[in-house]
C-alpha cells in the first residue's frame, strides 16, 4: 500500500472520483445487492398480499429476506417486522412500546432514554411527553458519550417505568454503550421494564446477538450498511407486545401494515447477508484506515481534537473538533476538492443547530461548530485516506487565515 | 386486433407468459421508470441532507420528483410530502388531520367517512374512535357503491366535525365517487372541516384537479401506477396544518422525518411523469380492453352478474360474481393457467373474511365469496382478454361440477 498522493485514483466507480467519508449518512448500494432487487423491480412485481403466483413470488422472496435480516442480529425471522427505515422503526418501537404498556397498566407513564440518542428517538419521547402525559429521564453522558450508569440504576422504577430506550452506536461520535450492563441493571428489577435499542449504526459493523444484548426491540436499518434506502426493521423479541403505529391491511402479522417494499427489502437481506460475512475482514479493514487517519491528522494538523472514546468505539467513526474552523466551511471546502464528510448527523445538519450529542458530552458552542464526523467504510483506500488528510490540511490552513479566532500555531 | 386465440402470446416482457389481470393490487416498474431509478441506487447514492455534491444532486432529484408528482394532480410541488406508500399517507391524513385539529378546538372530535373506504383510513379511523374518543360517522353506500349524500349532508357539523375521507375510486369495484360535489357540501358548512381523499385507485387513470375537486389532503401511490413500491405522497393543501406521524431528523418540512428513499421517490416521478402523458389514451385503450371483456363474459357464462356502477368507474376495474363458484378457489385455479386476478383488495385477501365493501353494498354472502376482481392495464392486449375469457369459462365450469350450490343452467 503506497501513500504516494501522486498515484491516487478512486477506484469504486460508483464513486466517480469522490472520496466518500459520509458512511454514517449513507451508503452506496452493493453490486451484489443490487442485482439481487432487480427482478423484484419488473419480473416478480407481485403483491405479496395476492393469491396468485406473482404474489407468492414475492412472499418468498421477503420471507427468505427475513431471515437474512434476522441472522445479522441473531434473532428469528419470525421476530423482524419490515418497516420502510430506522425512522420509523424507532417510533413504531418508542410509540408502541409506550402506549401498548400503558394501555395494559395505567401506571406505566415512565419512559428512560439518553441525551444523545437520535432524533427519531428523542422527538417521539418528547411528543409523549407534550402529548399523552409521560415522563421522560434523560441519561446524561460522559465527556466521551458513554451514558451514565449510576442515573440509569437510580432513575429506573420498577412500577411506573415502561420503556428504556439507549442506542448501540451514536452516529455522530461512534460510542459503543455498554448495552448488555444496560439490560442486566433493567433485568434485576423486574421483567415488565421493556429494552429498546436503536442498532441502526452498530448493525453490519459489530457483532450482534439480541440474546446477548437481552434487548427487547432492536431497531436495524438497511441504508447503512449498502443497502436500499426505504427499508428497515424493528426486531420484536417473541412474547413482546407492542402497538403498531401504520394501521390498515394488517401486513407484517398486523403490526406494519401497507404493501411490501418488495425489492427494498429483497435488497436489505441481501445486503445483511454479505455485511455479516465480512463483518470481521471489514471491521478490521476499516479501524486500520482509521487509525491511520487519526494519527496522520493529529500528527500533521496543529488545533486538533479527537473526540470521543478511543476504546468503546465503532472502528469507521473518526470524529475531531479544528479549533478555529468553522465545521460546515470545512464540508463544503473539502467538497469542493471531492470529499465527501459531515458536520454531525445528516438529519440534522440542515436544521443548523448546535449538536445536541456534543453538548450533552460537555462541548462549548465553538467546540460544536469546529466539529467534523468521517465516516469510513470497507470501499475505502489508503490512497484516499492519504489525499484526504493532505486536502484536510490544506483546507483546515486556509480556513484559519480567515477565522478571527483561529488559534496561534 | 385478432380474437383468434390459438395465435396468443403474451408480448411484454415483465409478464413472461402471465396474463396480469391484477394491476389494481399492484403494477410493474416500467422499463423507463427503472432506467431513471437506476443512478439513484449506486452513483447518486447521497442523502439529500448532506451538506456535499452528492447530497444536492439526492435533493435536487427529490426536487424534481415532487414537482412531477404534484402535476399530476394539479398541485404544487410544495404541497406534495412523500411517504412510504399510500396506507402511510392515509394514516399521516386521518390521525394528522383529526388529533392537529381537535388540539387546536377540543369541540372537533367527529370524524366522517364511507363504509367501503379502503382498511388504511378505517383502521385509524376506528383507532381514534377507540381509543382517543372521537366519534365516527360511517356513510352507507348503494347497491352500486356510490356514498348516500343525504347522509353526508346530516351528518355534517359545523361545530364538531374536524374531518371527512372519502375515497375517489374504490380499491375493490371501481367505483367513482361524486368528490366534488362532496366537496361543496363541505364548503357549504365552514371552512374548518378538512376534507381528505384517498386517490390510490384513482391517479393516473382519470384527470385529476386538486382545485377541481376542492380537497384538503389527497393521498397517492406510486405502485399502482407503474412506479415501485416503497414511495407514496400525501398532497397537502398550502395553509393547511396536520400533526406529522414519523417524527425525528425533520424531512418534508417536519411532516415526515426518516431518510428520503431517493431512488424510490425519483422513480415515483417519473410514473407519475408518464401516467399523466398517457393518461386519456391509455383510459381509452383500458376501456376498450374492459367492455370487450365484460361484453363476452356476460353473454358466454351464464349465472354472471357485473357488479358496481355502469357509468361512474374507472376504465381498467371489471368485477363479477359468478353464482355457485368460490372467488379464491377460480382465483388459484386461474392462476394455475397463467392468469393472474383477485377476489378483492389484495390487502384484505389473505384475512379471509368477506369484502366490507361488498357488504356494505348489500351483497349476500354467497355473493361475496363468489367474486372475482379484474385490473387491466394499457400493457394487456386484446389477445390476452381472449385467453383471459375462454380459460374463465372453462374453470367456472369445472368448478360448478362440483359446487352443491351451482346454478342450473
Amino acid at each position: 500500500m503506497s501513500s504516494d498522493s501522486a498515484s491516487i485514483s478512486v477506484t469504486t466507480p460508483e464513486h466517480h472520483d469522490t472520496i466518500y467519508l459520509d458512511n454514517a449518512a449513507t451508503t452506496p448500494v452493493l453490486e451484489e445487492v443490487f442485482l439481487e432487487m432487480m427482478p423484484y423491480l419488473r419480473i416478480h412485481f407481485g403483491n405479496p398480499s395476492s393469491l396468485h403466483s406473482k404474489g407468492y413470488v414475492a412472499k418468498r422472496a421477503i420471507s427468505i429476506a427475513r431471515n437474512r435480516v434476522a441472522s445479522i442480529i441473531g434473532a428469528s425471522g419470525k421476530e423482524i417486522v419490515f418497516t420502510s427505515g430506522g425512522t420509523e422503526s424507532n417510533n413504531l418501537a418508542i410509540r408502541g412500546a409506550a402506549l401498548g404498556c400503558r394501555a395494559k397498566n395505567p401506571r406505566k407513564s415512565h419512559l428512560i432514554t439518553s441525551t444523545i440518542e437520535h432524533e427519531s428517538v428523542l422527538e417521539p419521547l418528547r411528543e409523549l411527553e407534550k402529548k399523552n402525559g409521560f415522563e421522560v429521564t434523560y441519561l446524561p453522558v460522559s465527556n466521551e458519550g458513554i451514558i451514565d450508569i449510576d442515573t440509569l440504576k437510580e432513575s429506573i422504577s420498577n412500577s411506573r417505568t415502561a420503556l428504556v430506550s439507549i442506542m448501540l452506536v451514536n452516529n455522530e461520535i461512534g460510542t459503543i454503550q455498554p448495552i448488555k450492563e444496560i439490560s442486566s441493571i433493567i433485568r434485576l428489577t423486574n421483567k415488565e421494564i421493556l429494552f429498546h435499542c436503536d442498532a441502526t449504526q452498530g448493525v453490519g459493523k459489530i457483532p450482534i446477538s439480541v440474546q446477548d444484548l437481552d434487548t427487547d426491540l432492536v431497531t436495524i436499518s438497511s441504508h447503512k450498511i449498502n443497502g436500499p434506502k426505504g427499508a428497515g426493521a424493528l426486531y420484536i423479541r417473541r412474547g413482546v407486545r407492542i402497538d403498531p403505529l401504520l394501521l390498515g391491511g394488517g401486513q407484517e402479522t398486523l403490526l406494519r401494515s401497507g404493501t411490501e417494499n418488495v425489492y427494498g427489502i429483497v435488497g436489505f437481506g441481501k445486503a445483511c447477508e454479505i455485511a455479516l460475512l465480512n463483518l470481521t475482514e471489514n471491521e478490521c479493514k476499516v479501524s486500520k484506515l482509521r487509525d491511520y487517519i487519526v494519527n496522520k491528522i493529529i500528527k500533521s494538523i496543529p488545533g486538533t481534537r479527537y473526540n470521543g472514546s478511543k476504546i468503546h468505539r465503532i472502528a469507521g467513526n473518526a470524529h475531531f473538533t479544528f479549533s478555529g474552523v468553522n465545521g460546515e466551511a470545512l464540508v463544503m471546502k473539502l467538497d469542493e476538492y471531492g470529499i465527501a464528510t459531515s458536520t454531525g448527523s445528516a438529519c440534522s445538519s440542515k436544521k443548523q443547530k448546535p449538536s445536541h450529542v456534543l453538548k450533552a458530552m460537555g462541548f462549548s458552542y465553538d467546540e460544536i461548530t469546529g466539529s467534523l464526523r468521517i465516516g469510513i467504510s470497507a470501499e475505502n483506500t489508503i490512497q484516499e485516506m492519504d489525499r484526504f488528510v493532505m486536502t484536510l490540511s490544506q483546507v483546515i490552513n486556509e480556513l484559519r487565515k480567515f477565522s478571527p479566532i483561529a488559534p496561534h500555531l
